[in-house]
């Protein structure tokens, strides 16, 4: 498993030209390092006789937190195996036109699973993105600089989740599934883009920046 | 060594409330995953005939990103040992006057080294900015959206090491340090985020997004 990696060899491993990780793993993983910062804070904030009125409410934050790391570190290795799916497809035969067809018919529905991946991780970086929010109210304000980080690093997993579905959309051909992608897409990115720029802005007015 | 766990050690490390790694080594971190995507392209670009006008010049980018790479990857560390000192500074004994002061003293030299690490993050990361900018007008364009994932993690390494100089300036009492700390900041903002977005636009228009 690439999670199972050291860090310095999963980043080797993606600056090479080895099919993965390559940029939808990247995505799961700057996603996973956010909502962990996001947990971090969620940790110096219970225990805290200052924060008590509020520790009902962090631990919610961080059990929702724990699940959304799990599953956006899972996307790390499920991009790269719905990847070599496609990848697959490529090597297909496409000498005769029943090759060409089953080629197609094939390579339809291995795009179609690889936008799955980072669909989710868009739907996963938005969650996360809304615990921040929270986190930004109610967290350690020692830590606040890290609520920031923390959503900008789930903005670039969004966004870079975004550019991995465009890619395997414009392969797609059926009309339908690409309609209604674009339109979970579009969704999510409106509503998440602009909380992950309200809580940029209000970290950077408590930084006085 | 940080970089040595496992990425999924790192991730939960990072979600704890242990003091290392934090926001600085998770910027450090996100930057070294995007300039690694960069490095990826080109090698997806080296040796194929198509490209072959460009070459040399990939093959400059590729050795620029070695590096940027290595040191980025080498500050998630470097970031720990200084929050180590800052953390060893608040330990310091504040009983009396001259305790008190030579606290002071202290902290003050810790937060400016504190300053250096995310200082760093940001230089680095904005010739990471620039490499991509060339990426994206000459590297293979089959891999165009991961040029985007880059200099998305790009940005948001550069802005998360901009929050953690800020909230260590916040600190620091000497006007001239942080004066001259906020000029360096504010060029290397000015430039690189112009840039990284010109960069994003253009591998959006290539997808068609």
């Amino acid at each position: 498993m690439l999670i199972e990696k050291s860090v310095r060899e999963f980043v080797e491993l993606l600056s090479s030209k080895e099919p993965v990780p390559g940029g939808g793993g990247a995505a799961a993983l700057v996603g996973a390092i956010g909502v962990a910062l996001g947990s971090m804070v969620g940790n110096l904030t219970v225990g805290k006789e200052k924060y008590k009125d509020v520790e009902a409410e962090i631990i919610k934050i961080l059990e929702s937190a724990k699940s959304l790391q799990a599953e956006l570190l899972d996307l790390v290795d499920e991009d790269a195996k719905v990847f070599g799916k496609v990848a697959g497809v490529y090597k297909m035969p496409k000498n005769t036109e029943e090759e060409k067809a089953k080629r197609n018919e094939a390579m339809e529905q291995a795009l179609k699973e690889a936008c799955r991946v980072p669909i989710k991780i868009m739907e996963l970086s938005y969650e996360a993105i809304k615990l921040h929010r929270k986190l930004a109210d109610i967290g350690n304000r020692l830590a606040i600089s890290d609520v920031g980080v923390g959503v900008l690093c789930l903005k670039a997993a969004l966004l870079s989740g975004r550019m991995n579905v465009i890619i395997n959309l414009n392969g797609i051909k059926d009309e339908g599934f690409v309609r209604s992608t674009r339109d979970v897409m579009e969704r999510i990115c409106g509503e998440a883009l602009t909380i992950a720029d309200d809580v940029y802005a209000k970290v950077k007015e408590i930084l006085g920046d």
